[in-house]
């Protein structure tokens, strides 16, 4: 067989598009390296925007980075890099049994209960991890379940064994519907199979007090994790919430929370321009307020591509918010878009090239991937195929990578870059940091609550309405008095 | 083992919320049923659209639906439904073959060549299809590879047995990169296994003459299927692009054609109250043109995720365009976002209520469910969760559907819902007919072509010019001499 694995003489030097300046740097250490060049004025042109507009905000800087400083007790997420000693063990010992015993791991959850743990088990295992042989695993597959679709939940049950399988409902409030829902099924199902008693097969993470979830763990004698006070859903992937299902997998937490921890130095530094967390978020709130509505995040790196899905949660509920501090109202927030590099260069690139200039993208770029696919030429005397033979994929994905970055810039429309030195635990637990550490800055920039969400609020009555929850009544009432929908707008 | 699917006493009549005018229709025919009150003015105040702006358009639209009869000769891909029953029989009698021996079938494609395939696929087949049993699925595994990530292809390489294996290559114009790479890494490992010859296990797709696909299958005598001219890639599922893959799952492709003839049918009315994708295309224009730059496809069916990404595509390149066909500069389009009800109502939700006011959502809902999963009350005495007990999935996920609908709308935000009776062949293939004309329809009303594809040619040119394809070295000179990064940018 080929080696596909060998690697090639690149025929093009593509070191000089990363600019050598901070390879060198990144060479050193395992630092992630944030490129905000082509957010600027000078390299991208008039849209871009200028240093000045960076000094000219000193003051709003220096006043939030101070609120950092002084909020930083309500942010007990910022502390879970440094805080969990005791807690990893209890994981790692949760995780360690369940390695052994169980052939399937069911994460209950929904929102930023499911999106975190998504998000670092697609980048940190294989693709396609529940078709490998248990034997490469070495672990139980994997299951995050955020939908409470009746066919998926069907072909989740069609797919385990529940004799063999180890639940984890995850809910800080415990009053989330889709994951109670999803819960009472499970627990009905277990408890017809083994009467005797199901503590051993259910783990839950929840609120420190009170709470269903905490009902049912002392009902059961379910194993219970505590999601801290101060660390609200979007925010809680280092806690036990993330730490458990990446365990499982075999994930070295301790790798992801030393990451974090370093990252989470690096973003507490007041000088924005040492700062990678306060300047992203700073360039960021200068394009919202330029009237740039729309957020792309668009990784190089397939395993990524959760990652955008977790980022999208924290920035859309984050910042996304009819009121600021002072209840004036605002309308404020970014929408994140998820894209995939190459893949969307396919899809998307056409209209953030030609469409409305409303973006801001943020790539995401892997400096080495965990595999080198070697091109082979195949068929050295057709020209128009002939010059990809002997490139690696890598070479190609980064030339891509780069000519979507100049395409834009040819445009005038501003993009910045993250790069990974390789996709690991440690990492992703730094990139984790950083966003989180980026949102509430931008949070304190904008004078907004980064923490909260009053506005899913409506929906959620109108669903215990419709379903009959006690209290409810008036809410029901509301809705039955709702203006008909017209015949002649429905075709 | 309790029943699951026992159809519980719905505590609450769900059905008032869906409007009983149009239940009864639908209850008649399998048709899909378009409600658009929600975009209008008497639904949701004063940032809805009065039926009076819609009569002012009436010139437009008048020679909006004349340019699309005018250039229906054009539009290759309206006929697909109706003009391919010899390349029908012959996909058939491919798709046998590969059902009886081949374990894996793997498409090489990006974009167009693989969004329909994959939400053809997701949307027919069930969750998890290649975890499956193979005697319960029937057929091969199916792998839709749409990047060229080097770990991917690794992980593909790890699953597949390619002496199994039976490879799709799929690319209008031969000339697509990632795909060429793909194709030659493969064929590449296919001749060290089959020195003898590998013509039949590869089949391509591509268009009618020329092109190095067309050579690689002359000269490996590899079976071929044509894109035929005036079908672009976006337009291109109905195709033997994507009829192939799912015959290949199983799939009644002849229902898929059959509910996309109903659709265009329906869809070739030229009165616009009679037309859905005529009266979709028009509100979605007119909310364009007040400033809603942000189209969000919510589908609350698993199963639909992918189809928002095909959409994606659809509605970006089609009509995110620089230039307006008379070559005025009009940096046109509307930039899609792809959600999942209920999943994205704990992540999207709060933006979508209390953000900026820039978008109109589209839901995608399914009358009834392929499975029935019933929510036993596992803890009476727990109120604050008992109120689900007795109720089932679905009656769960309809009524959250309805209430971020309704959420949205007291916050004076426009929706709209397509209400499918069910996922079936025949559904999937009037929703891909239905944004096909609404897509074209909005390109004529912005009076823009919807079916090039111009700003993506810099990007690949670029990528070309650093991987040293001949005839690109002013390109590369060009690369050379750009204004280097800037350190100080980086962090």
């Amino acid at each position: 067989m080929y080696a596909i694995e060998k690697d090639a003489h690149a025929w093009y030097n593509l070191e000089k598009y990363r600019g050598k300046v901070w390879l060198k740097a990144m060479e050193e250490q395992k630092d992630l390296r944030f490129c905000f060049n082509h957010m600027m004025r000078e390299m991208i042109g008039p849209q871009g925007i200028a240093e000045r507009e960076i000094e000219a905000m000193a003051d709003e800087i220096g006043r939030a980075a101070r609120s950092m400083d002084v909020r930083r007790g309500e942010m007990a997420w910022r502390d879970l890099p440094y805080s969990q000693g005791e807690a990893v063990k209890e994981i790692q010992s949760v995780a360690d049994r369940a390695r052994e015993r169980f052939d399937a791991f069911v994460l209950l959850g929904i929102g930023g209960s499911a999106l975190g743990p998504l998000a670092v088990h697609t980048a940190l295992e294989p693709a396609r991890y529940n078709e490998i042989e248990a034997s490469r695993r070495g672990g139980p597959r994997v299951y995050i379940e955020d939908n409470i679709d009746p066919e998926r939940m069907k072909a989740l049950l069609d797919a385990i064994d529940i004799r063999r399988t180890l639940f984890y409902a995850v809910s800080k409030s415990g009053a989330t519907s889709e994951t109670m829902a999803q819960t009472m099924i499970v627990i009905q199902l277990l408890r017809e199979v083994f009467p005797e008693g199901i503590g051993e097969r259910v783990v839950i993470a929840t609120g420190a007090e009170k709470g269903n979830l905490n009902a049912i763990a002392k009902r059961e004698g379910c194993k219970t994790f505590v999601i801290p006070e101060g660390v609200g859903g979007r925010f809680s992937e280092l806690s036990p919430v993330g730490l458990l299902p990446a365990a499982v997998a075999g994930i070295d937490v301790r790798a992801l929370l030393n990451g974090a921890a370093r990252m989470d130095a690096r973003c507490s530094e007041p000088d924005v321009w040492k700062n990678p967390a306060y300047l992203g978020a700073v360039l960021q709130v200068l394009y919202m307020k330029k009237g740039r509505n729309i957020s792309v995040m668009m990784p190089y790196v397939d395993a990524l591509k959760y990652f955008a899905d977790w980022y999208a949660q924290l920035w859309a509920e984050s910042l996304g918010k009819r009121c600021d501090r002072d209840g004036r109202t605002v309308f404020c927030g970014q929408t994140p878009v998820k894209a995939l590099g190459v893949t969307d260069q396919h899809s998307q690139l056409q209209l953030y090239t030609e469409g409305p200039d409303d973006k801001v993208v943020t790539f995401i770029g892997a400096e080495e991937y965990r595999a080198n696919v070697y091109i082979p030429n195949a068929y050295p005397d057709i020209t128009g195929i002939s010059f990809l033979g002997g490139h690696t994929l890598k070479d190609l994905i980064h030339a891509e990578q780069f000519s979507t970055e100049y395409a834009l810039c040819k445009a005038g429309r501003p993009s910045q870059t993250v790069w990974l030195p390789e996709v690991s635990a440690d990492s992703i637990g730094q990139l984790i940091a950083y966003y989180e550490v980026q949102t509430a800055f931008a949070g304190e920039l904008l004078n907004i609550d980064a923490f909260d969400q009053p506005g899913v609020e409506e929906g959620k009555d109108a669903t215990y309405a419709m379903l009959g929850k006690p209290g409810y009544e008036e809410k029901k009432a509301e809705l039955d008095a709702r203006r008909p929908r017209q015949p002649r707008y429905i075709l």
